[in-house]
């Protein structure tokens, strides 16, 4: 991901995709377990990035919680990301949000910069979890893929690799939070899904970078060793792959699938377009939520010895062509995204 | 200050002046309160900034606390800071130090992005603090001063409202950790202060800048009224200032001064200049640091139509002027600080 601004100013498409998840995590709210008195309560916020699209579940499951426990009693809401995620951004945006989730004088903001894949709490410590938007991202890359950015249009071969890390990371990742609630605790997990013929609905999306990087290949600005480096390590995993660490494995005990909510969340982007009829901006807007997402993986994989100045300068004219494209055919970049969300109990 | 690694580079005076309260914390750490189990026990490292300082003193009270809880009992560390910190900094430092405080897999980290002016923790929530070279910063600029950059060398006047507000600050720090700390929790503060003749040992280490700052004036590159707004909100308390919240006012009966030790501390660049007579090399090191925690205040006091290029480029020039004054009259630059550490318990 890049930088806070950049991620918090393009995080609409995550924001329209995660609304049909929030009665999830409202009825989570009503429900989890609270630990006794004086202990806070304690929220987990996991995959938070710089909080834009934190505030607004965040604030409606401390609502909740307040009326359930009563004043003065102690919530803790805790963000967690990895260590590179610019929490600075976060915190500044919890100081600008008048209307957030801090209603009274005894709710408090923390961060936990480690990864989801790792413990980020104590056993036993955490009320309620919420996750969006986020554990359809692998822990790494586990294949290269030959001819794309992306797994889902690149040529066959490494589908089982990704397939079987991200059946690793899901149970790693549920083992992790199994330990971590309060047993009667929950947690909701919302993320891109894919259907019963493997579509996320929105498969070519990294088409117009994939090109866009091709195009600078031939014009000689990057190697074909750099673009081969880059793919993003992400994968929508189906029903059946989302539901089999709760049938059988090492937290088929300890966690239960309350709900699995299914839907096709439209684009907001094209939404506005279809209003306003303004390419222009609808470029401009994709281009945004796609560099907010995909810079890291391309400026990391850029050769080490050039210069910032030059990767700078490469990855302007990179989106810029991307954004070029999008303008002339807008209709190619138009997704839906097929989106699942649980809610999960800890017995 | 300025951005994490800058500060992390350049702590090294600050980690200097800060050992001697290192068995403080020790005897801190030996005698503070524990929380009932299951509750986790909490550090509040106070004013870490990005951590370069706070991995030392928070290894010796984990590895103490570890002994006296017994294992697998979670430990948290959580470190404040204003929102604006550079929080990234901060957990990458802790992941890339391999002999850090996370000793066991029941050590966790955490930030808390708020002023330390504010409640940072609900209610009786810490069983032990630390804060460093932190609390001599003011929580605002109380008054204008005329002449220079720090009330310790401008013109006459301001002195009495520069304490008024150090006095209300050092009484608003704690009450609220007086309201954060166990009924038995203890708290160690160390600071820079001032003799009985007022003086901190290094009240002339601003003076390289201020030159500088009037150099640019004459040269057209600031302006007079941009350098007006730049004044440092450091207060070095007298020893009577410091002992005043526990004699008398809310926190006397909550908060006891159980320890007051005080010291000079050596310039750590200075003995590495002797030992060295490498003037060039002082200069760098001595500049680095008085540009880590003055930087903000100088680019914060530009006009703000002042371009970020144009920005850079007159710190730049700002602090090679200082370099080049200290590589050639080394002797004015150096610098000993009388400090104070303070073991504070909470009744």
């Amino acid at each position: 991901m890049s930088g806070g601004g950049q991620y918090n100013r393009h995080a609409k498409v995550q924001s329209t995709a995660q609304s049909f998840a929030l009665p999830l995590l409202e009825r989570a709210a009503e429900s989890a377990a609270l630990p006794e008195s004086p202990r806070p309560i304690v929220i987990a916020d996991y995959g938070a990035s710089t909080g834009a699209n934190s505030t607004v579940p965040m604030k409606a499951a401390v609502q909740i919680l307040r009326r359930r426990a009563g004043p003065a009693r102690p919530i803790h809401v805790v963000h967690n990301d990895q260590a590179a995620n610019d929490f600075r951004a976060l915190f500044l945006l919890l100081e600008s949000t008048p209307d957030g989730y801090r209603i009274d004088d005894d709710v408090f903001s923390y961060a936990a910069g480690r990864s989801f894949f790792t413990r980020v709490f104590s056993r036993e410590h955490v009320s309620l979890g919420w996750c969006a938007i986020a554990a359809h991202w692998l822990s790494r890359v586990p294949a290269a893929v030959p001819g794309h950015v992306w797994l889902k249009r690149g040529a066959s071969g490494p589908e089982a690799r990704f397939a079987e890390q991200a059946r690793a990371d899901w149970s790693t990742f549920l083992e992790h939070r199994a330990a971590e609630l309060l047993p009667g605790g929950q947690l909701v997990v919302v993320f891109a899904t894919a259907d019963e013929e493997g579509r996320c609905g929105a498969d070519d999306c990294l088409d117009g970078l994939n090109d866009a990087l091709k195009a600078a290949v031939r014009a000689g600005d990057v190697s074909e060793a750099e673009v081969e480096r880059m793919i993003l390590p992400l994968y929508f995993r189906t029903r059946a792959e989302i539901a089999a660490p709760f049938e059988r494995g090492p937290v088929a005990d300890q966690l239960t699938l309350i709900e699995h909510a299914r839907e096709v969340s439209p684009d907001p982007l094209w939404a506005a377009y279809e209003a306003t009829g303004d390419a222009g901006a609808y470029a401009r807007a994709f281009t945004g939520w796609l560099r907010s997402f995909s810079e890291s993986t391309v400026t990391s994989a850029l050769d080490a010895g050039r210069p910032e100045r030059e990767r700078q300068a490469l990855l302007d004219a990179l989106y810029a062509r991307v954004q070029g494209e999008v303008e002339r055919a807008p209709e190619r970049a138009r997704s839906r995204w097929n989106m699942a969300a649980l809610r999960i109990g800890r017995r």
